[in-house]
């Protein structure tokens, strides 16, 4: 991309400046004259990696800096900042990096807190993505995927010939049908209905004869009206005898009724596939989320030490000390720093000793974590693709399991693992409570509502509550009320030498580009400082 | 997947017998009751294969068969009456197999008809699919995908990152947007108008205030509105400052002004996506969808003579004799069998001499052909993921070139190749009249005005106009008017020992779903005519 660089303004802040006197035509114009392509790609063109030639020219090479937790925004940040020529150390209290990035595969144990061990029993090859497990394409992460190589493959957001169930709604309470059918039914009599509303000048709209009739061909577009804008079925929505060879023309399925389907709920279904970080095409690393983690950590060689608990975090005038435990020896240990990135989830952080100003304090201990909890089901064999033909994408339902994801990988192989549940909210609470036993049974027994071959086909589970694993402690952030304009600001200055990072730390939370983002803005930020001083 | 099995009806038959007794509703609940899965299941299971035993035990085995052309449909005739036993013979005109199905790669070369001699300058590991590049999920091509084991990967058929570009339509012409803004205006300004009009009951509808209030949530979940009905653009249609790190929430772009977003027509290419055959989650092969060709080839060794060009079918009593010229060697030879399946497209078949009943010949003489028309376009840069984040999916437009697709394969690789444009129609027609480098100008003329990348990054085109390629003649059948009721039935009747087969002997035109659903229509009926003779 050829771009006009303007040396003392970022091209951010050059096309903010623009939007403020002209507003955002003026912004599209100027991009447009300038060569930009989208407001879209501005957001990776904000960091500008600290020029690695800086440090070493002042002699300043080799500053300390202790980075708390090897999750994707520590990762980053050290990345980062290594490259910049600065003495990265990250502190991992567990044995592996990745943080929420998290691949469980054969043998994958955990505790969560207050249960008992549990142990992945899926045969190899097959993985449960237990945190992140998607992409948007515009996202930062794509960068880093790039920068290292690593393989991706489209993550099914989107699959028409997956379900909807809902119970308790009427006519179709029980009713596993594919969600072609309620699309283009709920399209089909909406459009139905305002279309002849237009038509007969029901409607105070500002517009003129010809604009009517473009919006009456929109309408009929959108819900497959036949000429005389009636809705009576279409092929969108299936058929109940296929179209085949010869005279086989097929039987197109009758319509539900406007009643039937408004009382569903499976309306409301539609837009979740609108989202602007739900929208496809979505991408994951081919074998497992953590081939982000891990390409990562193989360029952080060394630098990472692993099983060290944090204790406690201290700061003088000149740097910072973490007091932490290596939970492989038992030892006690203090490393020192200039500058300290503290990446621990808050819900974590509040409950290590820390010498942080009461404002900072005060507002850690505010935050609440959302509730999100996943179970993966090995089966047999992939019956959702050899007997109904679905690959990828999801099933959703107004049951406690909510969603079931269908692998978005390893096609027509013999055996397969969903995500028998992807749960938040009320519904994670529910299911986080029970044992793991009993998350599997009310998988299988809902899940089974929907695909009776779960009973015959099952063979092993593992589940995660997010809020009982231990160094997270929830899902992602949940900022409540006003709690971003009140105690958020705090959390985003550093506290003297410290300074957090993490998806918390963002308007991206619960994706891992909140995290890498936010790293990227500590790294700014420490290098600058570095160089002021 | 259990089914109780129906001795001396098939499936289909009994469903269809409960349909026109009970109605929709009790082939469902009869589906239910027996296990059946969905309509979609029933086509597949519509094909019993011959049993390879039967021809055996009545000592019939090696009953010759002569097929005409090696594409999806004949190479699946003989595919499968090989497995009952028949010994077949497939004529193709072409030193490949497949037909339609045409992978275009380094050193591929065409002659139009009337044009001059094409050859594919492509780098290896880059194609074009000429022909058919995606699968929908149901069709039964995935069969043979399965069976063959042949690796797939999504084909991006949706991509809300990629743009709408239209010319000439008031105030939004000539500017490319990515689809999601359309998406979100377009349906946030008819969603607010509806759910205003439900509330005010200005609209005549059956249903409850209960019911009204239901619709009138769905409308506002549909349309991304406020608590107040109002549409004032939401983050589902991207943001003018994305969302970052820290006290960066983002700025959501102005959505289009209603009149705007009606004016650009931009709205009548949502329903492209609704299409029965066009929903996600599609497929292909990975390398090429010649993948599929070449694994009927593999099963079907010794069984094509290739460079073989049909010049007459005549029948006897007992059998077909049909006449070739061996293209290599330029010598006339025939072949008998006692009977012959031929796929030859009926816009070349009518030009080919044989003895088939009048009736069938006006029938053949009578049947269209759609214009369809394609070119890839290779570039040194991948300029579409790198500068855009576009990972696969289309860009529409009213220009000639009518769509560009993103390459759904190779992702962050160097190069790419992308379909610089997928015509149909008069625009498929006026491209196919240009000379090779005319449309490769044309392409990269109207191309670059959504991408101005075109112009330094291109290296390489190739382009198809299947009007005039050579033994197709033609994207696909294309009947008009009444043709399905007057003359179609006779084109799939056997003329005494000659059956038809292919896409256009079926109702799933234009996939090889069609071709594969004709061949195997045929091969149950040759199979039973023999056992009966």
């Amino acid at each position: 991309m050829e771009t006009t660089k303007t040396p003392d303004m970022s091209r951010r802040q050059f096309l903010s400046t623009v939007g403020k006197l002209g507003g955002g035509a003026a912004v599209f114009s100027v991009m447009g004259t300038l060569g930009l392509l989208s407001p879209e790609t501005l957001k990776a063109a904000d960091f500008t990696p600290p020029d690695g030639n800086e440090l070493a020219m002042t002699k300043r090479n080799g500053k300390k800096i202790v980075i708390l937790g090897a999750g994707i925004a520590g990762m980053t940040a050290a990345y980062e900042l290594g490259l910049a020529g600065f003495d990265c150390t990250i502190l991992e209290a567990r044995a592996r990096s990745g943080g929420r990035i998290w691949s469980v595969r054969r043998g994958t144990t955990v505790a969560e807190i207050g249960a008992a061990k549990q142990v992945a029993r899926f045969d190899d090859g097959l993985y449960l993505n237990a945190g992140p497990m998607r992409i948007p394409q515009f996202h930062v992460t794509m960068e880093y995927i790039r920068k290292f190589g690593i393989p991706i493959e489209p993550f099914n957001n989107v699959n028409d010939h997956a379900y909807y169930y809902n119970e308790n709604v009427g006519e179709l309470s029980g009713k596993k049908i594919r969600k072609r059918e309620a699309k283009a039914d709920v399209r089909g009599y909406v459009n139905e209905l305002m279309a002849k509303a237009v038509n007969q000048n029901a409607l105070d709209m500002p517009l003129t004869p010809e604009e009517k009739e473009k919006l009456v061909a929109y309408l009929r577009s959108e819900g497959g009206l036949d000429a005389d804008l009636f809705y009576k079925g279409t092929s969108r929505g299936g058929y109940k005898d296929e179209p085949g060879a010869r005279l086989d023309a097929g039987v197109i399925r009758d319509p539900f009724s406007m009643k039937a389907i408004i009382n569903s709920g499976f309306g409301n279904y539609l837009s979740s596939e609108y989202g602007y970080d739900q929208q496809m095409m979505m991408f994951h690393p081919v074998g497992g989320m953590d081939a982000i983690s891990s390409a990562f950590e193989k360029r952080l060689k060394g630098k990472i030490k692993f099983h060290s608990e944090v204790t406690e975090i201290k700061q003088s005038g000149s740097g910072v000390t973490v007091s932490y435990i290596n939970l492989a020896t038992g030892e006690a240990k203090q490393i020192e720093g200039e500058y300290c990135i503290c990446t621990i989830p808050l819900s974590v952080l509040k409950q290590i000793k820390a010498d942080f100003s009461p404002d900072m304090k005060k507002a850690i201990d505010s935050i609440g974590y959302a509730s999100a909890g996943k179970i993966g089901l090995q089966f047999k064999r992939r019956f959702w693709e050899e007997d109904e033909q679905i690959y990828g994408g999801n099933t959703l339902t107004n049951m406690d399991i909510s969603s079931i994801y269908y692998p978005p990988t390893g096609y027509m192989q013999k055996k397969g693992l969903l995500l028998g549940y992807y749960a938040f909210g009320t519904s994670a609470d529910s299911l986080g409570k029970m044992t793991f036993q009993e998350r599997e049974a009310h998988a299988l027994k809902q899940g089974a509502k929907i695909h009776p071959q779960y009973h015959k086909e099952f063979e092993a589970s593992f589940s995660v509550d997010w809020k009982k694993i231990k160094y997270n402690e929830g899902g992602w952030v949940s900022y409540s009320g006003d709690q971003r304009q009140t105690v958020y600001p705090t959390l985003c200055k550093p506290d003297r030498r410290v300074y957090l990072a993490g998806e918390h730390i963002s308007y991206v939370t619960a994706w891992m580009a909140g995290g890498i983002e936010s790293a990227r803005a500590v790294v700014t930020d420490i290098h600058e400082r570095v160089m002021k001083e």
